[in-house]
């Protein structure tokens, strides 16, 4: 059970362009795919970001895991510790992930859960089971709505994609229509900020009308003024689940609070359990988006679902553009934790590519199953890791840049927040 | 890995005449000792409360647990939650762990550490690294240090004990002498409310000259006003490390605290997660107290370790009489909590009997060393098992009653708090 090798694989992989309130996805979104190698050649994997400075910073420690435990979770955090200094990193607050006060605990996750899926193997249990057990047979996610573009901007052989544009209320109506239709979900997200408030209020009342028993759900982003927001709230009072991100701040959060009736959730402005104590304190945020990938792993997660259970607080899940490794990981720890009561949220529809044995994970009722195989319960397949490895060499970037990408459909486009 | 039967043995063993605030303990203390079997035979252990509503609580979930996976903990917290109903309880302060309040917590722990004594032998690995991993190869402990009487009254052929009458400063240093030598204790805390508070006074600072390094700390378990409290850390400032339980209320322990440059500690004013919120705002007990036979388990345990990290609390950990199986789950536990800085309470020195085999533990300079065995590293001596069961059925009592067992050397003892 001693640790031979660590390979880290950059990939890229297509992304349709989404729309949000700060520009528009790029063609590709980037992972990172991680293999731990025990000296008995058993190997446990992961998914984690994909951006330049995580790779980096992987790398870094990737050499002094060489020779430890695969249960040395204290071994694994000294070694992170150690490996990474105070480097300047993004701070592209989309991407919460990628922050650098998220380092340690994005870095270590990125290891723990390839050695959780070492250990479920070797016991022969799926990773639930190693967290504490599992509250659910499946664990149910929301359909994620965007607005979107018909096709990438200045890529070769441009097309539309099979979803085309979405740029009215009544186009996301039918994504919305397709994806519940597709894949079962039961609770409805629109990434927000996009079209106007007024447009967007009319997209939430139309999915409404078609969807009366789906709770709905808005994020803007930050997108928003306070005023923005709580017209926003007025407007949509008795048909939102919740509203996530409104406007920046703990102060914009209280004021809002203050004047609505639907629940603030969050995942920018609570992106580490040092945030916690403040956002207790003030009260505004009531339901926390937790994110196995930058909370410290698969552990740290399930003692952030104790925290919420403790505060009385709400707890979700957030999601960034990912695969099926990712997928499988935040199924086992929404299955471990008995008061994550939302759907999650999670982008795998939008993804076509993935690098999973078997083909794409499919979601039944808006569920994935948990797996009951030991371990993550899905491996690697090689010759799709290294397409989709081929993809990154030539899908050139360092970070994430939903900003530059806009400006190639609108020259002028800003990118500033709040944007209504 | 299914459960095929679990026995309940309660057992009773020797406790020497050790006095506190309320009384003093009675010539045996009780435990009750789980043992859960799987199909194949394999046998995980675990010790808890010896109270009669522990064990018909017990008793009540036990055969719900028959053909759950030695895994399932979500089944666990099922029979758990479906097998004890809101029966009336013992309320004795004196040990949180018999509160109703705590029943769920109690009776899960009971089982999940049996649970996870089996899952560590499976996988070959000590229970830390099931917890998250091991972050000290030692526990360090404190020395408990009572006033107590030289032997137990009406009892047939009473003789003093090994550790005679101890009732002046003189004899609690040359107690403290001992227990420093013996076991190599460099933390040492006085089971405080016995003497005067002046006495007390006088008894700390002796130990102060004597172990200028040793951080000392006093319990008095409530028995102190607010103004008592205020003259005592007065008189110790700089001396004590910490100060536990000395009065009553949050509103009590946020008067002291703006009064004193000392750090109130409790278990007693947080005995489970749900008086987190409360003690958090208050801001008045800085350091808490964990006890994982009450607070639901490793797991759980942990999860409170990662409280106090985010809310800047000092964790520390609480004990009652027990036996090696006990201290075993407690040296797993404080291994894996990164932030368990302060050394962990035990009676253990005080105890002469126990049930595992190759008889009792051994502290090294103060510590109990972190088993690399699988599971608990410990296990049953099924002729220490059966003797002390026989204890138990001779010495019937169903709730520990230090009051009383006092009213035997003082018949007009009142018991009440505070009582200086």
């Amino acid at each position: 059970m001693i640790i031979r090798d660590v390979r880290l694989t950059p990939i890229a992989f297509r992304d349709p362009p989404l729309l949000n309130v700060t520009g528009v996805h790029e063609p590709y979104a980037t992972r990172c795919i991680v293999e731990i190698e025990t000296a008995t050649g058993r190997v446990g994997i992961n998914e984690t970001y994909g951006d330049k400075s995580t790779y980096v910073d992987l790398a870094t420690i990737a050499p002094a895991l060489v020779g430890l435990n695969i249960y040395d979770m204290a071994g694994l955090a000294a070694a992170v510790r150690n490996s990474i200094g105070g480097a300047a990193r993004s701070e592209y607050e989309m991407a919460p992930g990628t922050l650098s006060k998220t380092a340690f605990a994005r870095c270590f996750a990125a290891f723990e859960v390839a050695c959780l899926d070492l250990q479920g193997q070797l016991c022969g249990r799926p990773i639930c089971d190693l967290l504490g057990g599992k509250y659910r047979d499946a664990v149910p996610y929301s359909a994620y709505l965007f607005f979107k573009f018909g096709g990438h901007r200045d890529q070769p052989n441009t097309v539309d994609d099979e979803w085309g544009e979405v740029l009215t209320p009544e186009a996301l109506l039918w994504e919305a229509r397709t994806m519940v239709a597709r894949h079962g979900f039961r609770s409805l997200k629109l990434k927000a900020g996009v079209l106007s408030p007024e447009a967007e209020v009319a997209a939430l009342r139309m999915l409404h009308q078609e969807f009366p028993d789906h709770p709905l759900r808005m994020d803007p982003n930050y997108g928003w003024t306070v005023e923005t927001t709580v017209k926003v709230a007025h407007a949509l009072e008795g048909i939102l689940e919740y509203l996530e991100d409104p406007a920046k701040g703990l102060t914009s959060s209280r004021r809002i609070a203050a004047a609505i009736n639907i629940p603030i959730a969050s995942n920018m402005a609570v992106t580490s359990f040092e945030d916690l104590p403040e956002v207790v304190t003030a009260n505004a945020i009531r339901i926390i988006l937790s994110d196995h990938h930058y909370w410290g792993g698969l552990r740290a997660t399930r003692e952030l679902g104790r925290i919420c259970d403790v505060w009385g607080l709400g707890l979700s899940m957030h999601s960034n553009s990912h695969l099926g490794i990712s997928l499988m990981a935040m199924t086992h720890v929404a299955a471990s934790i008995p008061n994550l009561t939302y759907d999650c949220d999670t982008h795998y529809p939008w993804q076509v590519d993935d690098v999973i044995e078997g083909g794409r994970l499919r979601f039944e009722n808006g569920c994935i199953r948990v797996p009951s195989e030991p371990g993550l319960g899905v491996r690697l397949d090689q010759a799709k890791l290294k397409e989709l490895h081929e993809n990154h060499k030539n899908f050139i970037r360092e970070d994430r840049d939903d900003v530059a990408e806009m400006r190639k459909y609108q020259p002028d486009w800003a990118g500033t927040l709040p944007r209504y």
